[in-house]
C-alpha cells in the first residue's frame, strides 16, 4: 500500500479555515516532543499563555488553549459556565451562534434566541429591549460569524451589559489575530478561538480566556461540571500556579504550533497584522467588483477575513469551487444553511492575508467566470 | 523575546507517555494543511480509519479518531452511551478506572466501582459474582493500566458479559499498538486510545470504536447527547458515507501524523511490533534486577509496555527522574495516587520500545543509584 501522505499537494487555502500556514509553524510542529510535565515544556505553555494574554488585551489569568478544535472551545465555555436551568441569550445571526444554542440546550440552560437575518448584523437596539425584558445569567454572540461575513457589534453589547450581572460570552473563533479583539476593554466574561483562521497555525486548539468573574461562577457552580475533559477548574491546575498537577496529556507539538504562530503575530505586531487584513480586504473586493461579482454584507459591517460573494445569475458554483481546487489548488468556501448555492465565502485568514494570494484568486475567477 | 521552541532538546521519552516520535511521523505532521473537507483529505481520513480497523481487528464501521486526547476518547464513549440514571460497573484497579468513574458519575450514571488493589488484576470471579447480583447497561474497563502497569484480563471479562445485554467498554489507550488488541474478538463494544502512547504520534487524538450494538444504543438514546463537539451521530456523518456533513474542523496535520504512525505500525508488522515490545520489556526487568530493583506487578500480569519499579529504600525518587532528565535527557514518570513515592513508571511504548534505549536508561540508573 502506499503512502496516501506523499500525495499530498500544497492548496492556497482561502476559505473559511484552516488558513496557509507558514513555514515557521510546519518547522514549529515538528519540533522534538516533550513530556507534558517537562520543565522546559511548561515554560513554553507559560510563553502561550502570556502570548494569548498580549493579544487578548486581558488580565485574565485563566487563559490557555483547549486541547480540541474551536468547537471544543465552545463547549468549555458552555459547560463550564451553563447549570441546568440557567437562563440563556444567544444573538443569533448565522450557522455559529445557531451551534450555540444547540450547545447550551444540550446541556439543560433555558435558551432564549434573538434572531437576526443572516448577513446582517446583530442589533444592539433589539438586544437592549431583550434585557428590558427578562433578566439572563449569560449572553453570547459570535464577533465574526463565519458563515456570513459579518461583523457583530462586540464592544456595544459589551457596552449594554456592563452592570449587570449577566456574564458576556464571545465567539473569537474567526476574528481573533485577524483584528481587534480587546477583551477587557470590552468587559467580556469569557471568549474562545481556534487556532486555524487568523492565528494560521492547522486545527485542532482552541484558545480560551475566562474573567475573574466567569471563574467565581464556576467556582461556585451548584453541580460538578458534567464533562471533565473540559472542566476548567481541573485544567486550571494543570495550566496554572507553582506545582502543576497531571489532568490530561497536553497536546505537546500542537502547542509548539501556536506558541510559533503567536510568536510570529507579536513579532509582526498585531496592529500590522490587522491593518494587513483590512488592505488585503479593500483589494479583495475591489478585485471582485470588477469581475462584476457583488458582496454579501454591507461594507459597514463586513469582516476583513472572511468575504461573502453572491454568486452570479446562472452559475454553477460547486462546479467553480471544484475547478479552482483541481485546476488552481486553491481552496474557497461554500455557503452553509440558508445561504448554501447563494455565496462563496473567501477567506484572508492570517498567513493567507496577502497580496500574491489575492491575486492569484482573482486571475483564477477571472479565468474560470 | 527569544523563540522559546529554539530552546527544545531531544528527550528520550520513557514515561508513561507521551512515547518518542520517529522521524517520519515528525515529516507528517509538517506536511501541507489541506482543507477538511478537501477530497483528498478524506482519502486520508478514510485511510486512518481502515489502518485502526485492521489494528483493532474490527469491522466496527465507526471507528476513528477524536479530536482531542485519550481522555477525550474517554469522555466521548461515555457520553455518548451513557443516559441519566443508567447503571454502570467500572472495574477499577488504578488511576484510570478512577477517572471512568468520575466521568460516568458526572453524566448521571448510577455507578458502582468494584475495586481491585493497585498493582494486581480485576478478577475475574469477583466480576461474575456482581453480574450474579445486579444488571448493568455497560461495563468498563482498562487493559492496560498505566498507572500501575497491570494488564488486566480484557478478553476473560468480555467472555463474561457475552451474551448479555450489557455493553462491554474498554481503555486501551496504553494497550494499543503495544500488543494485540482484538475488539471483535473479544466482544468490545467501545473502546478508545490516545496517539501518544505505543502509537508513537504526538498527544492530541484519540482513536474510538464502537460496535453496532453500541451504535444502536446511540441512535436509540432516549435524550440527545449532552456534548455537542463529541456527538458520534454528528461525527459520524463526517467521518463515513458519501457526502460528508461538516461538524468541526478535523486537526488536519495530527491526523496526518496519526496515518503515518499507523503505517509505520502496519509496515512492521503488528505481530513484530507487540513481539518488539515483550523483548524489551524482557531485557529491561533483567536489567532492573541486575541492579537489584522490584518490579511493582506479578509477572504473571505485567504489562510489556509500562514497567512499574519499586523504588528501593532510602533513594529520593525525584531527585532520580530530576538527574535523569537534566543529565541523561530521559524522562521517566512517578507514581501516581497512593502509588506516587512508591514507584518510576518506564515506558516501553512504540518507538521507544528499542534496544539503544534500554541501554541507556540502565547506564543512567545503574551511575545514578
Amino acid at each position: 500500500m502506499g503512502n496516501l501522505l506523499d500525495g499530498i499537494e500544497e492548496v492556497l487555502l482561502m476559505g473559511p479555515g484552516p488558513s496557509c500556514v507558514s513555514e515557521e509553524v510546519y518547522k514549529a510542529l515538528s519540533r522534538k516532543t516533550l513530556g507534558h510535565l517537562d520543565p522546559y515544556f511548561i515554560k513554553i505553555m507559560d510563553g502561550i499563555k502570556a502570548q494569548l494574554q498580549t493579544l487578548l488585551q486581558t488580565e485574565n489569568s485563566l487563559t490557555m488553549p483547549i486541547s480540541g478544535t474551536g468547537s471544543a472551545g465552545m463547549e468549555s465555555v458552555f459547560v463550564n459556565l451553563v447549570e441546568l436551568g440557567d437562563a440563556v441569550l444567544i444573538l443569533k445571526n448565522g450557522v455559529f451562534g445557531l451551534r450555540m444554542a444547540e450547545v447550551a440546550t444540550r446541556l439543560g440552560a433555558a435558551v432564549d434566541v434573538l434572531e437576526f437575518a443572516w448577513g446582517t448584523p446583530v442589533l444592539v437596539e433589539s438586544v437592549k429591549k431583550q434585557l428590558a425584558v427578562k433578566e439572563y445569567k449569560l449572553v453570547a454572540m459570535v464577533h465574526a460569524e463565519t458563515s456570513t461575513g459579518v461583523c457583530n457589534p462586540v464592544q456595544e453589547i459589551g457596552a449594554l451589559l456592563s452592570g449587570l450581572d449577566t456574564l458576556y460570552l464571545v465567539d473569537a473563533v474567526t476574528s481573533f489575530g485577524g483584528m481587534e479583539v480587546a477583551m477587557d476593554k470590552w468587559v467580556i466574561d469569557a471568549l474562545y478561538s481556534g487556532s486555524q483562521k487568523c492565528l494560521s497555525c492547522p486545527p485542532g486548539l482552541a484558545p480560551v480566556s475566562f474573567s475573574l468573574r466567569a471563574v467565581n461562577v464556576i467556582m461556585n457552580r451548584k453541580s460538578k461540571v458534567p464533562n471533565w475533559y473540559l472542566d476548567m477548574s481541573l485544567i486550571a491546575s494543570y495550566w496554572e500556579g507553582k506545582s502543576r498537577a497531571y489532568h490530561h496529556t497536553a497536546p505537546v507539538n500542537m502547542l509548539y504550533g501556536l506558541y510559533q504562530a503567536l510568536y510570529l503575530i507579536l513579532q509582526e505586531g498585531p496592529e500590522a497584522v490587522y491593518h494587513r487584513h483590512r488592505e488585503m480586504h479593500k483589494m479583495l473586493v475591489t478585485g471582485l467588483e470588477t469581475l462584476g461579482l457583488e458582496m454579501l454584507v454591507d461594507e459597514s459591517c463586513r469582516l476583513p477575513m472572511l468575504n461573502a460573494v453572491k454568486i452570479p445569475e446562472g452559475v454553477d458554483e460547486a462546479a467553480v469551487r471544484r475547478r479552482l481546487l483541481a485546476d488552481y489548488k486553491i481552496e474557497i468556501g461554500a455557503g452553509l444553511g440558508p445561504l448554501a448555492g447563494q455565496i462563496w465565502r473567501l477567506g484572508l485568514m492570517g498567513h493567507t492575508a496577502r497580496p500574491e494570494n489575492v491575486e492569484r484568486l482573482l486571475n483564477a475567477l477571472r479565468e474560470i467566470l
